[in-house]
């Protein structure tokens, strides 16, 4: 398996691959930017010429790295790799990203797409979905790691009757069936236009504080998390104690490499211009009574972003 | 029965009253002000002397208008009328303050007070609370404007035995008793805190934007409502549309002779510093979308405030 | 006002119109029976000949007397009334039969019904409604009884623009909506259908129990509820206690004069078979623990109605 | 691993153990009977007489095999294992006896316990339980079966530390905390009565019919679902058809073998005399409706048996 070096949950996926005894080539990469489609094709075509065989099965691509809030094009990941007509499978985890940004299983040439309720679907946790196409279908056939419950066969039987193989969480099945009631009726569109608004208006606040964000690339952004550098010195862990102690406001921690550096302001599901106007008002607040250096402004800055960005 | 010309709410009494035929003297007053305990001390007084018996038998007070945002100082009223000697009941309407504002009803000399489920207590509306004094039960024996739904007796004597005479909106008993527990375990001293502080930056972001509130005495400015007039030639009820559709947020309309001069912000009940602030980003991008003149730097003006007031 | 001793709820609106100072005339009359159309029209006859005006301003039924289970046959009273040519207003309580028992205003000629959320629509305690015909919003007009929140004239107004003059319990308004769709869905007819069917069931049990039904005919025994007498020298409220506290089951008191004789078993609403066999059996085993004389075999008689009247 | 023939769900956990390659010894057995604890203790002496090294790893045990109601005697297995001085894991399935039945991890020398958060503990399904003793755990440290979702370990460090390694389904933690102050509310000991009470009615009434239970000795007899044989020639999914359509009720399928030749009755949870008795009558409704040859009856042998046990 070909990963890259994203962030905190590629790293679990990385993980989990070789707890099932997987030879996972983890390529390093610059966490503060999104897989390079040319550097997954480069590695394919060198892996097609090395020998009669290719030993790379399976990319994985996180889309959307809650960790890091960066974001990786698929679908020129998806391309490249037909280009080099390598047969890997593209695997995607779009946990933060389904509902809040575009992903395309079908017309980018994912195979498997992973997952939750939790996040663009507005849900509480405990559904996760899985996607998976003729390729992934194929290659399950003649898949020998041992599994039982994670198992797709039995789903796929059972779903094809409407039933599930195991008692599902039927309550969050109603649930979903309302969430998605609800993107249809505000338009996948919309919603995606709605997030990417917030994240840049969020951004500018980051800006106008003088801070940075992991994410080194506006094209690269997410939509769905912003994820803050704290300067040198000021611990961000700290920087959201004082907000959620003063301000009763819930910031992402820094996972991984960024514990202590990083704070993180998620923007996505079911979310407006209050909510997002109350989350950067009391992170300047708390940047303040947190004594990290910062420019005030960035709640002004959102604002004229919002004001700028306002649908004719 | 006495009462003032405090607002939309003190008017709907008067309107109660006159609808049963009582007489009422609805004395002039600056709706922008609390009525002045000595006003009423004056007119009880008068009233006592103007012959053998005194005319006036109720004192109908708004606490909290809700209307204008202005309220006045029950204690004050209600030692003016002990040192005045007059038998008149104290009634107080205490719908928009219970729960946000101190009012005591048994050491303040309040008769009656009456209150409701939707707004301080946190729960849907549906219920309506009064609270009867010693004279007030007094005062109903030898009432005699008919009545039946609103007789007290009827609720006296089943709450006794612990029922209610007609079948009472059960779920909202559950709700009340959960929200009592909230309040008390916050505490009510900070529970009024709360609410005085999220006023007082409220009305720092009004004056930031050089409007003005309909409460002119920061002592008379409700801790649950802000009424805001907007610029001559300038309709709120526009800024409130564009409030709404623009920003997802529905602002208080202008009731009575405030219609389009007034807009209203509630920051009362379940409320803390993200819901604030969203609030008051959104009102100050609405001013600038509505072509509302104004100067910007309300919000960082409430977010002064509130760094300012941050507990020990 | 005309009305009839049709039993508690009946007394009520009697005892609510005396509190206003009307001339209420009450008509014994057996409670175990619904009112005679031919009583009415015999009253309202007598009335027009007794002078130049006649008296009787309103008749006054109870569709459904809760109490009793006893209905009265009001469109056979609404063709009465029109018959006599009197001009009294026919006002109907549909407090229990709404949603359970078929009624049709316009079509029967009724001038105000009068309902309530917490029966056969399905919904927490908390909304009432009022339906008023032409005639009776012409008499409103001319009305002098001092009133206020009572008065329709508040509610037609706003309504016709789509709002409330006082704020509505919101969260019921999104339940009603959610029960008038079950009830559509469903099919009036099939919901008249299926209460009739449980309370022939219920009246078969009852029946094999060797008690009786406070309602003697058939035709007018109560779909909503079925009022039982127990044997003279047995509590009817023992019973109940033993059904609370053995078997989880709350019965209906019996009210006013009933109390201690009758016990009452609602089959209303959101009911189905396991629903009312559970309460079926569990009455039974309470008269067994209790030691109130009767048969076995109602539980029997019930299942045996229900098996002989399922749909083809 | 060693596992007995007990039926649907100790076979899926065989199917799970061999698709992870495990070598398990499926023991005949008569699954309309418990496991006999000398049944186990004499393939455990048999295995660790048989060479140096004890093959058998681990013994599990379903403690309510849901398909069957077939109960076994876990306490007696786990001092029969003692007695054996064989080193094997007791590995048991709670799933539907946990909080139906009494069950003691500790005590009973259980070194896993399973179970879920939809049966007794009156949850959505959503949640599944581990229990690990501290041979348990010492046998992690040393297993190699791969494993990551799975893995105890992410979940022990932590728990340690008041923290889930994966998004937990937290709605469902809320409900959980509510579920067991309802359980130790009424008792345990109380719980348990109450559920063993219900099964006795039921199978009094499964008599009465002239039916047979899968489970052929009472004392084996499940206190949390009863599964009732159709007489040979009879559907049991017909019948089943019959109580959905004709009575709103639901009764469970026959699993594997017994497909179309039982029933099942759920008697678990948050249940009581109405909901058994109603559920019991809709049966014997269904029975004759579906023409399946049965005595009447059943109800009333299940309302004795309910009056006869009553507390003191």
């Amino acid at each position: 398996m070909l990963a890259f070096d994203q962030g905190f949950f590629a790293g679990k996926w990385v993980s989990v691959a070789r707890r099932f005894g997987l030879d996972v080539r983890v390529e390093p990469w610059d966490p503060r930017r999104g897989v390079a489609a040319g550097a997954v094709e480069d590695i394919l075509r060198a892996d097609a010429k090395a020998g009669a065989e290719a030993r790379i099965r399976a990319v994985l691509i996180v889309h959307n790295e809650t960790s890091t809030g960066v974001t990786t094009d698929v679908r020129a990941i998806g391309e490249a790799m037909r280009a080099s007509g390598h047969p890997a499978l593209l695997m995607v985890d779009a946990v933060s990203s389904l509902a809040a940004m575009e992903l395309r299983h079908d017309a980018w040439g994912i195979d498997v797409t992973v997952s939750g309720s939790q996040k663009g679907l507005m849900l509480p946790p405990g559904l996760a979905f899985v996607a998976a196409g003729p390729r992934a279908l194929a290659a399950r056939a003649s898949a020998r790691l041992p599994r039982a419950y994670w198992d797709w066969s039995d789903q796929l039987d059972f779903n094809a009757r409407g039933f599930f193989p195991y008692t599902p969480a039927t309550n969050l099945l109603f649930g979903l069936a309302e969430a998605l009631e609800m993107l249809r009726e505000e338009g996948l569109a919309h919603v995606f236009a709605r997030h990417r608004r917030f994240a840049e208006a969020t951004r500018a606040a980051v800006r106008a504080w003088g801070l940075e964000t992991v994410a080194v690339r506006p094209e690269e952004a997410s939509s769905a998390v912003t994820a803050v550098l704290t300067p040198e010195g000021h611990d961000a862990d700290a920087l959201r104690s004082v907000a959620l102690e003063r301000f009763e406001m819930s910031l992402g921690t820094g996972l991984g490499p960024w514990k202590g550096r990083v704070f993180r302001i998620g923007h996505l599901g079911h979310f407006n211009e209050p909510m997002l106007m109350g989350t950067l008002s009391c992170i300047e607040m708390a940047l303040a009574v947190a004594g990290v250096p910062h420019r005030r402004g960035g709640v002004r800055a959102a604002m004229d972003h919002l004001e700028r960005t306002l649908e004719a």
